[in-house]
């Protein structure tokens, strides 16, 4: 008996809840396919233990450090590192105090059933976290993570995985992948092409990234030699297992020129004075570029859109990216995507997911969008809306619209390797009931439902993402 | 017995779907009163047997064909006819096959719910739609369209249809309305005036279709005898019982130019040289000068706006407008109707009603404008939202600031003659649900409850159409 | 025996009905906090008796007279005072008939649920408003009101208020709240310092308004005299209870300019001839400004962004301002507020609580916002969404990022003194419904959500407004 609820996230009327709990019981143990996400393939390629509580739920954690800043906790004491390598709390049992001293914050938060998941299930306790039991949890934690059966490549077989996608800038060497790779080990942890660092403008260290780029296509810093360095890391990166790309861009902006207007507009941001409507364009440009290089190579296309990111300067430069000030902005899609669809919308055989931050554009958008270009998937709700009515009202627009077969399945997109199986518990759970409720209310048949239990599950996420 | 849930669309609470249930049974064989949609006159005017199953279900439905479209069916192997009169399949069981074979897409879906009740209902078949029943539904359906009982006029009677209200171009001469009135048949078919042809510079034509549309308002082509064409259609149309105007734009924007800046405007459209912005203005004027003749002769105005229609040229070229590529845009209301309403906000008898494809406005900007303004009606959701959960986010988003005496009722809005009766016991089931909630939530009294399901049904729109 | 349910708003399901009604029963009789709103100082200065049933809850109300107006009921028919001083209707016993008439039109709206609560639980009628019962309501309400226990200040007591905040403009001299605090009374009523009559440009008087407001910052009209009357002024506020300051602007855009140029700003606008961009200019940087005193003396900063002031100009110019005509517009928060956060998002002990007209923000860039910024606090839903839904719609929207800790618990923001019970009761029903719904989802322990529930009810308010 855990504490948390067997029931949970399931409709309360006794039919619906029966429905949802047989819908769930088919696939709680179903294999979990991870086709997007941002965990560290050095974990697998040299399978070291984790090191402590606090390093594995709190210093990497954005969703949970965020929480804890918003209500004035300082980072440095969550042990988050400095850009400038400045001291921080390195005491661990410490961090993770704090971090239980307030953990009443994460009351009904996605961050909250996360943990509270994998402190039951994985790590076998059997209270909530709070100052009381903050002690005994830490060590408990600790002592498991020092055993064999919690090194990386135990967890990642005995959570199922069939599947783990990764996400690798364009410049990275893969050696980690290769790692894996040549360790013999069955595994199956893929990367993914993500290029924003060699295609965004604003990205910091653009112009020396893409002069390194470069010398994939033969050196010359060249519009020409440009897209044959794409060429041939797409290529490589399929080479290690890779079957998408991933795009993430602050709108969903494409565009559609010519190829001699491409290669001023090159020419133009890597003279580093290009003004912020070029330097859009580019990016536009750059995601027609992609989705070409797609319909040519198979790989699928992921684009990440509407993030405005680093809100506050002073975070950025002193703890760097991903510190929880990233903000969604109102995005459009249907102006945006145009250019790329136009072109490449019918392509045979073109995958293309798309993810937003701007729930208004769900069945305002996205959905009638999916609903009739072949190309197109959406992708599961993202981010700050991966949570038990995120997910419900994500289902609950797009579906009527898009149908279910136009969606990609579920993505877990965490670096919290722990939360992975958490994750898809939720996902499962709501999925069961959001069919329970269609079959209640008439709009399905029992009959039909776990067929499509399943296809949310795994089908979806395997076609969608040529698993 | 059928194969559709009695209770389909109701909540599930007991004590909620028993109210539901009464609520629903009062209104279940109330006549359909129809004052929106696009159903072709020429059945009634001439009373032809419809073709066969595929012809009445799939060829003409975007929402049926957008779907098989969207998972790599061709239009084509669906009998979508081309624009340049290319081949496209012609065998009609086949194209049934075809979509049988894909029938499972519409999962949850609302042309699912319609086609079944069509099936079921009107056809009396006793399965759902599959790979399996294919043959012996079309078969079936077939044998029933070629009988008496299954005329378009005999339909009508059927469908207990108190007014069907179709919607013709202003170019059109309503040959088949006056072949209705002329028959001497009772059914009450009336046409609505939809000028977009001549009103908005960017639709296929325009300037010729103008030239044309002058010769009623005198023959030169002037903004003074453009004006006066526009009074004499209107005239015409409300002789063959037009009660409304309609105009489809891509934006609700409005302006109230003085008459010789509006003449000025006038000549610049018609001169095709006008940029994007000035025939934005043109279709801003017009429709301030549609409320004007609305304030005169009495035709409620209806505004469809927010559809970013032929999303890919390569389909409009092949295959014409409305074949699924119209997709929803963004959409304001509060600053683009502020000329109009400044103006004609508060006259006598004006009745404007709104129709949005954005549903982030119906709390925002439609409910607080329609709960001020006298003139202004709020429609019911519209096409992609014309659904259990589109008209659940209606009710619960406007009624609380709209009450329901803004509201015009319900339109079925479609192409699908079969699909009337199913729509409109959707929207019936849906309001049974809402009222049903109010009252189990104390928002509302079971006494108050059956006025309000009478109005809901017929009272709203009888009263906002004038019928 | 009242009219109304008991168990108005709880859940319909029985498991989560026990228990909303449990929470609820905890906080039901709980002191009100009221830090926002729009009550008249001068009743508690006075203490005279309100006047009649119609001055009480029609004349000044306008989310009733907004939507008798909608249905073609005259404002001067409901005695709303013409800004000319013509003659409107001065027979209370009229508008009151009047009013009871179209009482239906209020069917499932929040005004109704208030006026009800009042008039049962207030004025002890045992039967709703209708034609019927009119005049016998009208005469019994009218009795109660001129019983020294119908004075504002034993209302005040009645109501259990612990506090009382008034909104008054910073050109006020406070004369009421003196006599308040002279009057030896011991009731908390506390002003609230808003200067947009001095800060926005576009405000009627507004030139008039900064000369005389100057005489305050030593009489001199330049910035520094300016920014040091507002000094000045604010800590005369403070000094009759102020904790908190007030804007209410169109847009939520902040900027962050150095004081030269903020100065020639300023110059600018005073000219009288500043372009609408400087005008809008000038009141983002004014909100900086604002946020750079709050950091300095304490006091709580309210942003109310995103309505369309007096959107008629016949309204406005035959009746005045806030005559519920007022409409909320599409609002950008991401990229209108970093200026400001970037300078004084981290500041120790600074309050800024944002209110939003645009739903489609909450989960968007709200809740994200306030989910990492030690500053923010999101205020309860709005206006037109502070209603059932509207608030439930807050809830699911913002808790799964904010958590519950970033909120700033419940403001009723009204003008009509008698609905502030019947405002507080609503929201300590749906916080109950909300709390129920998360225990029987497994989202929450029984444990945990008493002490939720009395955070909700008033330990949030008390910390984000200071009180």
């Amino acid at each position: 008996m855990g504490f948390l609820s067997e029931d949970r996230l399931f409709p309360t009327e006794p039919t619906a809840r029966l429905l949802a709990r047989a819908l769930y019981a088919q696939v709680k143990d179903a294999p979990i396919i991870s086709p997007h996400g941002h965990t560290d393939p050095q974990w697998f390629a040299q399978n070291e233990p984790f090191e402590d509580a606090a390093k594995l739920f709190i210093t990497p954690d954005h969703y949970v450090f965020r929480m804890l800043h918003s209500q004035g906790v300082a980072l440095e004491d969550l042990g988050v590192p400095r850009a400038d390598g400045g001291a921080v709390e390195r005491d661990s049992r410490k961090i993770w105090r704090l971090f239980a001293r307030h953990y009443r914050l994460f009351a009904a938060t996605p961050s909250r059933m996360w943990i509270d998941h994998a402190l039951q299930d994985l790590f076998g306790l059997d209270q909530r976290l709070s100052p009381e039991t903050a002690d005994a949890a830490f060590d408990a934690i600790n002592e498991k993570l020092a055993s064999p059966a919690f090194r990386p490549r135990a967890l990642f077989e005995r959570f199922k995985l069939e599947v783990l996608a990764t996400t690798e800038s364009a410049l990275d060497d893969l050696a980690h992948h290769r790692g894996i790779r040549d360790s013999g080990w069955q595994g199956r942890v893929i990367t993914t092409y993500r290029p924003d660092a060699v295609i965004d403008p604003d990205f910091d260290g653009f112009i020396g990234n893409v002069e390194a780029f470069c010398a994939h296509g033969g050196g010359a810093v060249t519009w020409e030699s440009y897209l044959a360095a794409h060429h041939t890391c797409r290529a490589y990166f399929a080479s290690l297992g890779a079957t998408a790309t991933d795009h993430g861009h602050p709108t969903a902006n494409t565009a559609n020129l010519s190829q001699a207007e491409a290669a001023a507009l090159f020419d133009d941001v890597m003279s580093g004075k290009a003004d912020p409507a070029t330097r859009e364009l580019f990016r536009a440009q750059m995601l027609t570029e992609m989705a070409r290089m797609s319909v040519a190579d198979g790989l699928v296309m992921q684009i990440h859109a509407g993030s405005q990111r680093n809100h506050s300067d002073w975070v950025l430069a002193r703890f760097g990216r991903d510190k929880g000030y990233d903000i969604p902005q109102r995005t459009d899609y249907v102006t945006a995507l145009r250019p790329l669809l136009q072109e490449f919308g019918r392509a045979d055989g073109f995958h293309l997911i798309l993810f937003t931050l701007d729930e208004s554009s769900y069945a305002r958008e996205l959905a009638p969008l999916a609903g009739v270009y072949p190309c197109l998937f959406l992708g599961p709700p993202w981010w700050f809306h991966d949570s038990y009515e995120g997910m419900m009202r994500f289902r609950r627009s797009v579906t009527e619209t898009a149908g279910f077969y136009n969606l990609a399945g579920f993505n877990d997109d965490t670096r919290a390797f722990c939360s992975i199986p958490a994750r898809h518990d939720v996902a499962r759970r709501v999925d069961a009931a959001y069919l329970a409720e269609l079959i209640v209310t008439g709009r399905l048949d029992e009959s039909e439902a776990g067929d499509l239990m399943q296809e949310l599950t795994t089908g979806l996420a395997r076609r969608a993402y040529k698993l």
